[in-house]
């Protein structure tokens, strides 16, 4: 019914030669030298939180041409080689002493700083948690017993965004307000639907949009008990965030360097230069993996069996972050889940194929990054006594597809720009 | 960014003239007619189950030329005045005693036919447990406890199949047998994912490719426990299909004559029609319905911010049959869910209007086939203090659209290719 294009690459590595354009587009090493703005005539402090942050702040002193000193905090083993800015390891997602004492000294870096001088701020995911700093009267202890009432209430990100940045000196501004007047040049790598800076690690160089009224709001609707100092903090107006518009931000500028659109145009690019025609369905693709990969695979099926919305042969491609409700015990991430509905589904069809992986190169707990699905997996695998069913009811993505030698690893690749999945219609 | 096109029809009113479209595409009224066989030298005999059956029944007895006469097993609430075919109501999904004795009656009536006499089958979605018919041996009881057990077994539809046809008398082409040497020309509603006319209502007049052996295969995996009749007519093979192949259908033939394809292609022709273009993106969408919403949201959104992977304005067209885990205690079924799911996700997005209905014409438990979703929705339910993730937790999507006046009802339509949805994205 159709044939694949001029390409001697197998599927598999075809798939792999998309998964790596998209990582390479997303690589600090590739991106910040890109990104970088022009040396200042007065100092330059870099700073910086995030899973990717040291890896960020490897590649620009790897190519900042004049003197600069600086500190990113990133997460425990997520370190680099640097020999110019200082890099320290914390905890993520729940903040630790050492993160705290981090983002103190960030704070004492960028303070007293003059107009002629540069901040360059390294964001990635993750630098929420690792740039806790509660507000002036709150413990650690506070933040994190409203934090956990906060997830259990069933409020959306952005509304416990709009409480945490309203109960912290850190988010929502604060350090741009911190590193006044000097020009602040933020570095973001996006792992958040729509990419808004504003909420990619909870904007410390964003202003914020929110108020101390919205934040109590929010507290109320979902019955969230506050301590004394947190509520006093919210009704008195203490914790209000810099607005859009003030002037104290004139300076201040992000730059997108990685988002996962980029990523999926790289794919997509790629696969053109392959031959092969590319349809990226969306950039934030959310919703519990199992699910998700039935739309995928009722969308693959058509294409292979009705030619619509896509002529064959074609890549899917989507990116975003799905989630996992846990039923069983089993190993795997989201990414390995998502691949292995899609084996449950398709049941071997003979014309897809499909790749899933976490860009940050660990799919959940285990070594992998994610899956390769074939055509001939569901026989390998039933064959081996393997039932698909009975692993997705355990949530054993990684046993499933470890057992078929089928394992994505790539290792840590010190960029996130969430899930990477492609599927090939033959 | 863009606009819609040269028609004069209000969003709203353009989305209902699809989900119209559809329907008639689908009514036994229009499809009936259009597929019936020639009439036979000898006689013909009507029979039939299912939930559009004597809607089928009905378009068939006021197109047919000669002499008829038939019997027909619909739900209850489902008959349609027939002055040549009996109608007779039964309880769906757990058959009942007025169920079997339609069963044995219809087998009765197809009983003793020649060569000449041609037998028209009616065949739609719910006719499995409307033709239930125990084998030999077995009591209702024995059925029903069965099925309770496959049930819940984490079984699939196909396994679940397998063994209900080797227990069933009627089940698996045994109705056609029954009626051989006559024509047997079934004319069948699918509401089944890939339209296969061996699962439409466990086809029976269709020969059956699994065996007693893959049904004792499928107890022993998931650990049913078969009563003793039950077992002896597997194990001994007494309760075998006939295959594939066997010359006794030779004179078999199934007519699709409405599936979810046709329904979504006759929207799309409507569409392009009134000037938009269609992309219909599966007719065999499945999975949880907040996660498939989530998804098509996605794609909704990359189309309106990104123009990918179609181009604004569009109408995205999409079929099949989703779930809903019940979470609370609301009302409404999962294409009202599926456009809550919707609306909280988009909140209000200014460029993307929805619609999801039942194509039965009931969705859930009330009185409304689905309903609609216009950019204004989420704002006008926040001024009327309905959060739309509160009404999601409690699995009310019929609240929040009755609460907007949104809701949209068709009545039952008397036929069923299951959900219908389309997303408009100026």
């Amino acid at each position: 019914m159709s044939t694949l294009p001029q390409t001697d690459l197998p599927p598999a590595d075809l798939l792999k030669s998309l998964l790596d354009a998209a990582l390479a587009a997303s690589r600090p090493a590739l991106r910040v030298p890109a990104c970088l703005p022009e040396p200042p005539r007065g100092r330059t402090v870099v700073v910086g939180a995030g899973k990717a942050s040291a890896a960020m702040a490897q590649a620009l002193e790897q190519h900042w041409a004049g003197p600069l000193d600086g500190l990113v905090v990133t997460r425990y083993g997520f370190g680099a080689p640097c020999t110019r800015i200082e890099i320290v390891e914390a905890a993520h997602p729940v903040p630790d002493a050492a993160g705290l004492r981090a983002a103190e000294r960030i704070f004492e870096k960028v303070r007293g700083l003059g107009p002629d001088d540069l901040v360059i701020c390294l964001i990635s995911g993750g630098g929420s948690a690792l740039l806790a700093l509660p507000a002036e009267g709150l413990t650690l202890a506070d933040k994190q017993a409203i934090n956990t009432d906060l997830l259990r209430s069933g409020a959306t990100i952005a509304e416990m965004n709009c409480v945490r940045k309203h109960l912290s000196a850190s988010k929502g501004g604060r350090l741009a307000l911190a590193a006044a007047p000097a020009r602040v040049v933020t570095l973001a790598i996006s792992d958040v639907p729509g990419d808004d800076p504003a909420i990619i690690a909870s904007g410390p160089t964003v202003p914020d949009a929110t108020t101390c009224e919205d934040a109590l709001a929010v507290v109320a609707r979902y019955g969230i008990v506050l301590p004394p100092a947190a509520r006093a903090l919210l009704e008195s107006g203490r914790g209000e965030t810099p607005k859009p518009g003030d002037p104290r931000f004139d300076r201040c500028e992000t730059r997108l360097i990685a988002t996962p659109q980029m990523a999926l145009e790289a794919a997509a690019a790629k696969a053109r230069e392959l031959g092969l025609t590319p349809w990226i369905l969306s950039d934030r693709m959310e919703g519990e993996a199992r699910d998700i990969a039935l739309a995928h695979a009722a969308i693959a099926r058509q294409v292979a069996e009705r030619g619509q919305p896509f002529g064959a042969p074609c890549v899917l491609l989507s990116g975003g972050e799905t989630t996992v409700t846990l039923r069983g015990h089993g190993r795997g991430g989201r990414n390995s889940e998502f691949l292995l509905a899609l084996a449950a589904d398709l049941q071997g069809h003979p014309r897809i194929h499909a790749l899933a992986a976490d860009t940050d190169g660990i799919d959940g707990s285990e070594d992998n990054a994610g899956a390769l699905l074939h055509p001939d997996s569901h026989a390998r695998a039933e064959a081996l006594g393997l039932r698909a069913r009975h692993y997705l009811a355990d949530n054993d993505g990684y046993g499933y597809f470890e057992a078929l030698g089928d394992l994505l690893v790539t290792g840590p690749t010190l960029t996130n720009v969430n899930d990477f999945r492609a599927i090939l219609v033959r």
